[in-house]
């Protein structure tokens, strides 16, 4: 087993994490009557591991399905070709836990810093999936599915101009006095020392950077219906997408794949 | 029995639910003599195991009972017409509990999302029963048997425009932090992390979707008058109209029903 | 004893309550050397175990019984007039537990469901006692007598607004979360979730529906002077009018009485 | 000993209060080598029990005697040539416990009710020591004295406005919503229910209704420049004044008093 | 020993505090061969309770020590200058504690009361240290060493305005609720109750009185610079001034000094 | 070994610091064969107990490794250049515990107070590293690594106007009242007690500071372009560079270094 893609398969796992992959890893193997356990046996753990086991009995309607194979493809289009977006791995429809489907990107390094285009890039992916919902369903139509995608957003965009200094109007500070109250368990994550006006100009600039990622979005979109189409219909039929096969849909492959590569990485993707 | 059926009826059941009912349906199974517990029986159990007996010791005067009627009616009459809104499954004035009435939509199906039509037309149809005192009764006698429905629409329209970014004014974000305060041994639900000025604006946007609701709501119940005044009229008579009576009014059957068909389900239906 | 009656009085009583009404109005049997405890004995008492003993010790001067027989003439005659109030059961100057005087109305029904003609009428009712002062002895002599009624009024008037969607500048919808604080032991009863400019407006409703409760006060006694002045004056010879008094003011009898009718109920009048 | 009079001057004392009262008595009593407690022993007791012993022992210089005189016959003239203010009992600058002097007035009767009437004068007789100051030794000269009174008119004021509903601007209702934090050990006395622009509002009502008591009560030391020199001198002179010294200023008596009538009582007395 | 003058010394004293002032001063005696203890022993002991022993240890560089020497001549020549300020007792570099040095005033009476020039005088005292930087130093070097004569000052105005009444536009009332909060241990001394206009007009009037004391201040310095230069000089010879030394610099003595009087005094003066 | 120039490593170390420092400079020391621990043992543990071990076993790529070496040169060519900076000891990219690098800077004395000016050029230095990212890789490519700097700042910023009355428009006085809240643990700093307008202009000030910090660095960086950019290949290099190599940088030494002079110390530098 190739160690090195394990640890990069890994990224944020805890000592328990890592034990109960490697038992889920060696079950798959016995299942599959394998002596040893293989770099397949561990991708295909890393999900159960992450989101719990799949579910499928479920009755989701056909409806349904064909909301979420539009909505993860609308993520991952839009991960794919904005440029400070890390790579997509793989996006599927088949449920797990809460999530009804996801979207993976694996970043090609660790990283130590976060860039202003990437936070950009990462959020005009997060609204990827409403997008992709109001341009295949129509308006009225758009669905509570995105609810995570915009809190993620917002979260993005307020980190951005309240601890990282990236808006001019608010220039180069930080707002508000982390807390940590110990007496209650758990951490309240920032006091307001700041007058209401501020707030003002927080708002408005949450507000424009969340409106220039949808918009970013919503041209990626535009720009790859095809593309975007094509993927949905894959997932409709497959469930599953490995990143090689986004790749294909914008670079059509002239010679055979050896073979699936591992790449799922659960660090640095918005919880999409 | 069909097991199909029965858990469509108890959608949201927990463990203990479930045991109560199968308690209440051997009971009246029991009182009826039979040594099977039939389909029936579950049905009319759901009711007492939701919302607690019947409570028909209360004098309620012959005015309350109208008033009764005509505002489920409205609730019944507007959910019925409108598209989004799950069918009606049944509607009574028979008091259970806190409640005077109440009128049950059912889902056609298991669901995952929830679309902005849908909401829509749950706050409209939420709307119905104050829209149906204020018609039949006038301005000065609407009633505060209102009051859950409109905190009920409230709550859907907040919600829409706090975590779904379904508002064009407020954008594609959410809004505030949910908090659970263990301490406190339960949820705080929302810590303002936005301005007075976005306070004005997601007032402004609730006041204008409830108004909406209402509107649409007036609108409904003017254009079905007889529809909403026979339906009242039944249930001064009969107490109780299943689905498939509300349905009669707009499209009367040709051909005699079988039998009565258990649809009753309480999930997604807003307690009204 | 006709129990029907009784249970007409005792509305709202919790056992306990029962359970001292019962003892006593046996000690007032015992003392009248009845051998059966009458209907009259459980009327007689049914204030002493909601109010307290008759407090007869405290010296009260001439004046201060003089603005409690106008004050509460002031309630009775509002609530009397008014269409929607419910009729006057029993008026008093006797001071019992912390009140000075009271007045009680008797609902005709068990009720379900309030209307906003009812609370316009119960906010007029309340506003009777502070107008009767301003009308008798003039604007610096009003007292602090009217508190308990304004908090009242208050309250019924923000509730009208807050719960009930019964403003139309509001619309219908519900403002503030209701918190129920285990940890304190008490409920804190309103988190405040809306602008400060909604506030303002909930305080314009506010003011503008106790402005009118005051005004259809003042035109009731400016209406009905010569009653008013009857009743207080009845009051200060008397101490105590029943309801039949009143009415007598009104449509003066033609024919006798057979006797006293216990009427008092305690609950649904506001505490005046 | 006249029970009655004993009464009036204890109103407001706990059983432990009058304990001490009797124990203070008898000491005083057997220091006069007297058998039996008599009238004046209790009335000289009142001011111990209640303010604590006479601190002599404190070196207070000759002006600061010369501030209290002013300020104490600032209140005493206020509150003898204003109607509404009950008779001043006693005057003195005799320092107990934290007070360098105290006014003392005393009601004719048991009171259930104030008048708005009342509470204008009381606030006046508040405001009589700091305009005393004032006018005596001029702007600069002011003093830190006054703080009690301030705070009690500021309560007066507040109240007034916001739990009598004797503010035609604000209307009749009240403000504020009392809570008891059991949890904490004592009261909060207030929550916030209303608008910031409210609050505007009763700061204005308040300022304006300070404004007019003091404007009152300087216009009464402007008018009574005579009497408020000779009361401030005879403090100075005898440290104590009782009413009759007073009332003396304004009638001079023609025939001789026979001896001083204890009169003192400390109830409805503002803190001055 | 002269027992008035050690009192006056130690003013303010715990029982702890004067049982360690004897104690320091017996060390102190002892270690002089004495075998009473003399007054000097006690004055020379009063700072070593009141502020901990010298800090000698610590490293000040020349160019603190000059800072220091204008800041404490600042505080000095202000208080020395200004008619309602108490004299000094003494002026010092040596560093105690947490102090820098620091400047004694002693008032010449047990006070009660205090006048609004006294407070006045007060804070232009404490504006007086960084007042000596600015003209000293210029602009870019003032120092953090007045943050606790800003923070004094601020409160003496706060309290001013909030607590005595001493605001014209704000008027004879008081603002705020001191509340005690005994469950957290300490007090929290305000609870607003108050608009957020009135919460600028304090402001404001807060902003006007410090600014009067530090023009205050500059006048006195700038009208006194012969003696304020010549103060600091002393001090950074001598390290620690009697009050006789700065009355000196004023009013050359013509007569020689007997000896030095031991007058320090900690009480009523702001810990600068 | 110099006692001397250890204490002044060790400025602000705990006792538990120090004894770990020695065990830390023992081993060294072992490692190193020596029987003597010598103060270059001492200079190279102070990092290892102040910040942690180095982090090499993380694989940085090397596009961070030259973030990270502009990002410290920027703090060290500014604080360099400015005149009320310390100057800097050493400036590193070797990753320790949470920091990617850091820069520090020696202050030439024990300090008791800091002056405005010295607070403007360590706000600079702070934002030399922001500045730094931006110039040398573009805006869109600024990073999460100057949160801490913008969080320094900004609490330098807030400090000199709200504890320093450094701002002219503020005045002279301090704003907030530091709690502490024994109760919960640890310290919440700050009560407001002021306006919301006064809260504005705190919010305007701060901005001005910060942002003319950051022009400040801007320039400075902007004016020693070829300094800031040897400095940062130095680093790529050799991953550390002592102050001698930055002096070196602005003057070139004419004669050769007799060796490394352990001048590290932690005090007064800001977390960079």
């Amino acid at each position: 087993v190739d160690l090195q893609s394990i640890s990069k398969l890994t990224t944020g796992f805890s000592g328990a994490d890592l034990n109960n992959l490697v038992n889920e890893a060696a079950i798959l193997a016995a299942r599959r009557s394998k002596t040893e356990i293989g770099a397949s046996e561990f991708a295909e753990s890393v999900d159960r591991v992450m989101l719990g086991p799949i579910r499928r009995s479920r009755t989701t309607t056909e409806h349904e399905q064909e909301i979420t194979a539009y909505h993860e493809s609308g993520h991952a289009i839009v991960g794919h070709v904005l440029e400070h977006a890390d790579p997509i791995a793989k996006v599927t429809i088949l449920s797990r836990g809460a999530t009804g489907g996801h979207t993976r990107s694996l970043p090609e390094e660790d990283r130590r810093y976060w860039t202003m285009n990437q936070f950009k890039d990462m959020m005009a992916m997060a609204m990827g999936g409403r997008v992709a919902e109001l341009s295949q369903f129509g308006e009225g139509e758009i669905t509570t599915g995105a609810s995570n995608d915009l809190e993620s957003a917002t979260n993005m965009a307020r980190t951005m101009v309240t601890r990282y200094g990236m808006s001019k109007k608010l220039g180069p500070r930080t707002f508000g006095k982390r807390e940590e109250m110990v007496f209650l368990g758990r951490e309240i994550s920032e006091q307001r020392d700041y007058s209401d006006k501020v707030a003002e100009t927080i708002d408005d600039e949450v507000y424009s950077l969340v409106g220039e990622a949808y918009q970013r979005a919503s041209d990626v979109l535009a720009n790859n219906k095809i593309e975007f189409g094509q993927l949905a219909k894959y997932l409709l039929e497959h469930e599953t997408a490995e990143g090689d096969v986004i790749k294909g849909l914008f670079n059509p492959p002239s010679a055979p794949d050896d073979g699936p590569t591992p790449t799922a990485d659960l660090e640095s993707s918005p919880a999409v």
